[in-house]
């Protein structure tokens, strides 16, 4: 697995062993992470927290010019919300563990000019599979369902 | 002037007050204010708090079928991740106070079913105005230029 999905894959991992929700992120500048994240719904009562959030707070405030050479790299396709950041800050790279499980707004961020590659990662999918089956009103109420 | 906007103005203005971005919001529920928040980015270091992230995240973690009666009101267009965020839970409404600041992802939501009203509001326009000539630096920073 590439590195830096697996440092996001970490993080999922570590959200999981806090009853969270198993999603992880990192954002890599110039070949070196600049923020990690996961998400913190359950962990600070966070309805904006996703993994990907987390890490791009996580990294703080940034120039323009930084997000415009960055990856952001995240264990589950990106929601409307994680997305709509990505586009914000004009993050022109993401890859993604895995879209088997949710299918966020890929093809939005493709239209507007967002480079996006899918790994499929079985590890990111199974960890997702395993804490739906474990918890699944949580991560509806993650999905706004 | 509408209620709610008023009491995302007066959101807006504390934001100010704190030497903050002016953007405030309030998310509405059958007629009741549960979340109110303006922009943190300087007051917190945030780089997801936007106006409208901050109303969501005071307001807490919410049913789903709750979002979905709810309207958003916010003093200026919201950008790619607050318009994403609204997507997410499924907020049917927005109410803008002005987008001659700043044009927002209006377009998208409408296209998604959103129901989108601008108030046009000459305080909300001017409260900005007054804010990008004193701290232009910040402003671009907030919407990723």
């Amino acid at each position: 697995m590439d590195e830096f999905l697996k440092a996001a894959l970490e993080e999922a991992k570590k959200g999981y062993a806090e009853g969270g929700i198993p999603i992880g992120s990192v954002l890599v500048h110039q070949g070196k992470i600049i923020g990690r994240g996961h998400n913190r719904r359950v962990q600070k009562g966070s309805v904006v927290l996703h993994g990907e959030m987390d890490a791009l707070e996580n990294a703080g405030r940034l120039p323009a010019s930084v997000y415009k050479e960055c990856t952001i790299y995240t264990t589950l396709s990106p929601c409307p919300m994680c997305s709509g950041t990505i586009l914000l800050y004009g993050i022109p790279k993401v890859v993604i563990g895995e879209n088997k499980t949710f299918m966020g707004e890929e093809a939005l961020l493709q239209s507007r000019g967002v480079d996006v590659t899918v790994a499929d990662d079985k590890e990111c999918f199974e960890l997702m599979q395993n804490f739906i089956s474990e918890k699944p009103e949580l991560w509806n109420e993650d999905i706004g369902v």
